[in-house]
């Protein structure tokens, strides 16, 4: 299980790294939505690897195929189901470390649940998988916008090294997504560095959501960061979350951590654009911990399905910084986030009238 | 809706501050746990107000009420019912506010949502919710105990001041369920000083689990760290959330970040537990951002229903930090959490075997 | 688990026959729905045993105690939990027959399921358990109500015996419900002819809902029969269901069965207002077989515990025919299924517009 | 949404009838059940149209395609997407009535809930929806023989013509599936009748369970008659469902219909397997009410998409039965529901043991 996420729109994603393909079914994206394939495919394209010479050469064109749901570039009302067919699939590259369980892979932990031995390419652990969310979020996001609501992620740190003057509308050119064009050459060199060592970074990657209601979210359980928190979480190597002033407000006191309101409008936004769990008004604001990508040609130490300890290095075609090819799945998971809180309010809002 | 919580068992809380009563629904448990009247009475003691120089004077005996599900002492398979009268509730207190906003309370959110002026006590979005949150947890730790999983969650910062030498077992006794015997003194100093200003402070919890069986878990959407971190930051206060080294490992690269397995076992834990969302059998561990108090007694800016601005100074009986009064809820999240997870493993692990 | 029904709207029910309350949450009612106890209390009036002579004479106040989720008479748009305390509760009356399982009662199931001896009055398989139902219908019948559905259950067959001329108005008076006044008479001679005997009889009940918008209900698995069937027949003692002229199709010929459509709508409703699973707006119409109250004071074969074979004679309060009361709470599961359905219209219907 | 369900088990269909393809996912299998390609094609060639004289002309190979989750034969854990091409489409069949609601389908409904036209077909509410259940059925089969489970549907009546010597086994060679040998080719006479005037004919389905283990299903709202209730009533053109003695219960008194219990085991089955909603042990009895064919050649009275009056004969290739091809559905559902009622039985049985 856990291959389905959603309450108003669900979201099943679907298919190992190396298998035939993978895809994604979206249910419950209301009728008549335009849905443009070539968006669509340019969505895909922002994940794609293969794109940049700081991101894993895999060559996968990643062609998107509508199976159902569409009809006359409009939603039908139907579950519409995706696909994208692995082609540069090289289970080969695999081959020689079939019997190894990967350090910071779920090679052991797949072992240990299903039985299996390392699957060629991570199988359903991969970051494959993601296709299918950024397809759904693509579907999606058309949602949002008639409503007025855009989400937008970009890297803000790097190998440790922060961003400071954050521009997000110039992350997208570059290679990391780095939002910070002053420091942007300097995090490619230390990206570099670790490649060139056979080795690779962390980093920070932000969220924002412009244009929410307030209203959005829900009490007790479902409350937005609970909802958005436990989505981005489910990203493979994100190992942390926080929103608004998030861990610095640990260190605050309630007199600098509260936002003050005036007739315009909140002063601040430490709390990142909610209170009590619903949306404020004000721009959603999360910022995601990556770890470095555990894929790694240095020789780390390791065991085989027998636990016997052998040296590991990790071949195969990798990207040493994850953030750039995260940063588009975290913006489908927000946008998937919100558009599900956004019917939720809809069903609900105003009651009887 | 967002009042119901889980998979494989299922927690409802239902209840506002100044209401009737707060309590619980938890279906799913299994058939024949033990369930001790004193041993539930126990947790909710940890929980309560009153019980702390440096916590809320607000005195709720929070006497707990079983009116289903049990027989003999023991579960009997059906949802267990758990009722917590409001005794001293004191409206009054908010008779003077109730036009007001409070900053950083989901006072404007909820009338934004709902239409409500600001509910005595903060309605449903008050911390007494928790109430019903800790009542769950302790009716499924006995679960978790006889397969050998304990969870502990005690205060690992306050104020900015962090704890060095954590003694879990220390952290009980403390009254900010301050982890770090040598610092919580100091810790002790600097809350009461916020608490003297009419301020608060905010701080940080660590949750860890220990005993899990690899395996627990599923991939994609819900990976251990999704399911626990959305619990967790359904918490009120909790604005991050993050697990093994966290936000440390944006800064770490790949040799630094994969734990290395040999043939004892994994020689370092900077995952936190899990590999691929999936437990790998050393202790689970979660570290959580608590904000400061946002109930101070000293002027904030706010405005009034009608937009007018105007100053608010909180009053009432408010805790200077929120962080000893999270950790049994934090426990009780993790506990469901994890029971969860182990349900689920239950029903499908061998296949056919 | 299964005590936990709906997809928009979520209702929970609890507690046992013979503990010390049965009761109900229900999240997601919209804010702003009037809540008025009088009509809350007649409703669970309908539905309370010690009513008419043709009924159990057991006596139970079933007085309603709401504890959250209400302000001002009015919902909060937080759930609302309702409580009624069981105060005639006789375990003595089973105290003989507590090692035996009484033929066609959930005793021996869940015995095999949960290990439990034959619990006083049946435990949680009790018809109390509709308490919690008739109250949460009660509670979401005035969202239904403000937008002009009306939801009406009647008898039409008891004991053998058929209604030919239904008037729905005037079967709320009778002790049987039943709804042809020209037969109510014979019918409940038939009723006390099977009581005297120390017997029982069944009967069928039709629900009716007037008033739908064309446009509720989704294809595929969630398709108004699905849910409202599945629905009905969580209903114990239900043992079929069928809509418009059911069974009755499986003789006819497509011809004969297709309602045919004119300028001013459907001349016919053999389909029972639906097509496709999704509502036509001609009235929805159901139709449940309601098995004989399987508690008889008649000899019945039987074996106890330990598979020993002995003869039971069930005493106690039991209603020789369960119809009437059954009514109230199909209206209310047919009452949750059209709100559930409601919402879901309203949070999807119109798309972008 | 509407186009998934389960709990334990997760199955996801999608895909319209002249679109490019239809299929399913299916989350939660466990891993390693076999996966036999030959016996996944076999059963869906037993739903497949063009199969025989008495059924829709449409041929459709229906060659399934398995794009995830299975390796080596097996399961992985994993979500098992499977597709069929649609081939044999022919669009133009529907060109001419493409601007009228066709009686008794769901044409007019679609366009009122989604503002679509009908669509080729049926589009999403065509039967073939139905070959992604069947594929499902198939995939989830093998759990069900491991534990000794055995499921099997049949025709017991068509055109009012009811089987009165039941020999399940020698249904599958019968073109209608008609379960009684010796009235077999009179069942067939009375169909072809029907054909041979443009018409259709309905009929009754048994599903029959065989081998279940006392104590699957859950009390309250998840019933087994609930949960397969539900599930049967969402195929197309089932309008009604009964267990056991079902509809005749309302006609008997509690002495002819609780079934007696002796040391060797319960001497009847008038409850259908099941008693409180839980299983007994033994079999397990459906019934399912199947109306005629909606499509007929008979000319029928409709409206267009104005409103305007209009005669239709909707020509194409169309079953003059449903009940041969629904028993493979039939079948497939109530894998599923046991399936998943088993995966909740382990998930929970024996609790702390």
């Amino acid at each position: 299980m856990g291959s389905i996420w959603g309450r108003y729109l669900r979201v099943t994603t679907f298919g190992e790294s190396h298998g035939p393909a993978v895809g994604v079914v979206v249910d419950g994206l209301p009728a008549g939505i335009e849905i443009d394939p070539d968006r669509l495919q340019a969505e895909m394209d922002r994940r794609r690897p293969g794109a940049s010479p700081l991101a894993s050469a895999r060559r996968e064109p990643d062609r998107i195929e509508i199976l159902s749901g569409v009809g006359q570039g409009r939603s039908l009302g139907s579950p519409i189901a995706l696909l994208v067919r692995n082609r540069d699939a090289r289970p080969q590259d695999y081959a020689d470390i079939s019997r190894l369980f990967r350090p910071g892979h779920a090679d052991f932990t797949y072992f240990k649940k299903y039985g299996l031995p390392p699957q060629p390419g991570g199988g359903r652990a991969s970051g494959r998988e993601t296709a299918g969310r950024v397809a759904a979020g693509a579907l999606v996001r058309p949602l949002l916008d008639s409503v007025g609501i855009q989400v937008r992620a970009y890297t803000v740190a790097v190998a440790g090294l922060e961003a400071r003057r954050i521009e997000p509308g110039r992350a997208e050119a570059d290679p990391l997504r780095f939002a910070d064009p002053d420091l942007a050459e300097e995090a490619a060199r230390l990206v570099e560095a670790a490649r060139a060592e056979g080795d690779s970074v962390g980093g920070i990657i932000e969220v924002v959501a412009q244009g929410l209601p307030a209203g959005l979210g829900e009490p007790v359980f479902d409350k937005l960061e609970a909802l958005l928190g436990g989505a981005l979480l489910s990203i493979g190597a994100v190992k942390g979350v926080e929103f608004g002033a998030g861990f610095r407000l640990a260190a605050r006191r309630g007199s600098e951590a509260n936002d003050p309101i005036r007739a315009q409008g909140f002063l601040s936004n430490n709390a990142g654009g909610t209170l009590g769990g619903i949306s404020t008004g004000q721009p959603l604001i999360a910022r995601l911990a990556v770890k470095p990508t555990p894929s790694i040609a240095r020789a780390q130490q390791t065991v085989d399905l027998d636990g016997r300890e052998a040296e590991i290095k990790v071949r195969g075609r990798h990207d040493p910084c994850l953030c750039p090819r995260i940063c588009p799945v975290a913006e489908a998971m927000t946008v998937l986030v919100l558009a599900d809180a956004w019917l939720e309010w809809r069903a609900r809002s105003g009651g009887l009238q």
